[in-house]
């Protein structure tokens, strides 16, 4: 394998794929939720299917943390691996490219084609680096009602979105209660828990112990130099919170992957071990460390309540039908959150429903498991639609 | 707060407060179960009460991860804060400092007084650093033997442990069955699980990471210089998996403990951030990142199948009894394992029990929740003793 490169990042050059890009506050400040400023936004997005004539077909999917605009990985030369969302997005599936308008974006401060820290300043042209804001969810909502408004979607079918993509979804539905008829927030929550943060919080401090992060400025750093010792870190406690003790019990066990040496070694690895180096590495070839803590952080910062008064203010703003979609196995976002925001979103007055991914998988599960995904966002889409 | 040394390690010529020694291997191999060597291993241990005529009031405390011999914190002007099992151990409690003989030591491999990679090596009496071979459970509870062969114990009324205690205590009963009349093993398991070792191996990769970890070689380094942001990374990880989500809600919630600036920090600190902050500071005072990482291997290496063909025959020399502590909310030991560990013991010939820790609070219920936990051994012990 060849060695990363400071960033993992798209960069303005490399070949763009099926990528499409709209500029919003073009010479004029884009005032974030934190209270930084951006200007000259790029948004990265791709679309499948075709808006029906009354619009009324339009179906925006949202990414989770390292995900991008590339939900399915048909027709484009340059993803070589499939999309994230392959077996939900796709000819005849729930999500269906020959039925519905499906869009997707990357969100702002992402790192694969929407303006994020690896992006160049307005300014001078140099990456942004440590000069990228805070952004939070209802930035990236914001981001994506200027998309819809480009591409001429009045009211989405459904915003539909796992993890982050769910904390996205269902801000749209608060923020812009006429422009959603339904959304499908899935493994989500109305507000990240201490836990959640202190998982979040240590890949950061992971991040910022690498030398090779250097404050967030490492963009000019030689291949293997930059920040992917931390980067690798921040993924693997990921990856442990995103599946879940019986799904590893199965998996690997207590093989080995490395062989036994005499005297035994320290650094002898268990094939757990191994998976999870193959995923932090992995990683840093796609990824952004400080997109990574960007994301991360606006994850922590999700809170429906915050500058509404309270949970049930906010939710009270809803008019979409709401799917709340959970996994019993989910140790990062526990199925009583997602029970619990249908649960609230109902008592609010809108129709907020739960249900449930029967799956080991944990967190991931809704990545995994797509079969029994697709199957229940389509019976809740065909309700909605008539 | 001032830089931390190096190393948290006690140090030959440190007040040795209560600490006794003893010297095992004295100028002849100890011979490691992963094939190292050392000699010339001390062992540091205390000792409450006395050894009853007949020896049947003996009673070893096993430590975890972080712990030490200081099961008990009176008496010991060293140590200012309390004993680690204070509620536990001590006079009129279930561990009876007035009618029992407690022995606790430190385990080999370990920072507090024991041989450890921050001890001198006997050739050049230079820390052993990256010399340090690797230990496991079992090398634990040999050096253990020759303590109680030295305390004049034949036989313990019970091994007692939690975590990693609690798997010293089951391989007492494995190894020398005629030598105890029972164990305790609290929040344990009959062998580590891929997820357990996932969890340690992040945290050995934070210390790699480390540059003032230096390939295990940083005695020298100038206090503040040691590994410590990488210790205190592999802490914060542990804590989280040591606690549990519902206690994180109820104590932090989304408190912040840092002030709002504008435009919004990425390192504004949540209350969570602080107190995981906190408690990696902490323990680069009071620990050593070899030691660490040696006990986490063990940890991982722990699996009382291990060349004995199978955990049915390994539970089957098991002649003590058995009762073996679960918490329901413990994340990192889920209960299904001690309740299983009960469960083939019975089924391979020994009296086997398991009890369950009403608690939130995780797998650190078995420090926290003490009264419940001293009244379910108290009762046990009954049994044993009549």
């Amino acid at each position: 394998m060849k060695r990363p490169p400071a960033t993992g990042a798209w960069r303005p050059g490399d070949d763009p794929g099926r990528r499409q890009f709209l500029r919003v506050a073009v010479d004029r400040p884009f005032i974030l939720d934190g209270g930084g400023r951006l200007r000259d936004v790029d948004i990265a997005y791709e679309t499948w299917g075709r808006l029906a004539p009354d619009g009324g077909n339009a179906v925006l999917v949202c990414h989770a943390w390292t995900g991008d605009s590339h939900v399915t990985g048909t027709d484009d030369p340059v993803h070589r691996t499939p999309g994230w969302w392959e077996g939900v997005v796709g000819p005849g599936l729930a999500l269906d490219t020959e039925r519905h308008y499906i869009v997707c974006a990357n969100v702002v401060g992402g790192c694969q084609g929407s303006t994020g820290p690896a992006s160049p300043h307005p300014e001078d042209g140099r990456p942004y680096g440590s000069r990228f804001p805070v952004v939070t969810v209802r930035d990236m909502v914001r981001v994506q009602r200027s998309l819809a408004d480009h591409l001429g979607v009045a009211r989405w079918l459904s915003v539909v979105g796992g993890s982050m993509g769910g904390m996205q979804a269902l801000e749209w539905a608060i923020m812009f209660p006429e422009r959603v008829a339904s959304i499908i927030p899935v493994c989500a929550c109305t507000e990240a828990t201490a836990q959640q943060i202190a998982w979040t919080a240590i890949g950061r401090r992971a991040i910022r112990l690498d030398p090779g992060w250097n404050g967030g400025d490492y963009y000019d750093a030689a291949p293997g130099e930059g920040p992917h010792g931390g980067l690798a870190i921040a993924r693997q406690i990921a990856q442990v919170t995103f599946r879940s003790d019986e799904v590893f019990t199965d998996r690997f066990g207590r093989s080995l992957a490395d062989a036994t040496t005499e005297p035994l070694d320290l650094w002898q690895r268990y094939e757990v071990e191994r998976y999870l180096d193959y995923h932090g590495e992995k990683l840093v070839y796609r990824f952004d460390a400080n997109s990574y803590l960007l994301l991360g952080k606006a994850m922590d910062l999700h809170d429906v309540a915050r500058g509404r008064g309270s949970r049930t203010a906010a939710l009270a703003r809803i008019k979409a039908s709401v799917l709340s979609l959970g996994v019993w196995s989910d140790l990062l976002f526990p199925s009583y959150q997602q029970r619990r925001l249908a649960e609230l979103v109902s008592a609010a007055g809108a129709p907020g429903t739960y249900a449930e991914i029967d799956s080991p998988h944990g967190h991931d599960a809704f990545l995994i498991d797509v079969d029994q995904v697709g199957d229940t966002i389509a019976k809740f889409l065909a309700v909605v639609e008539t």
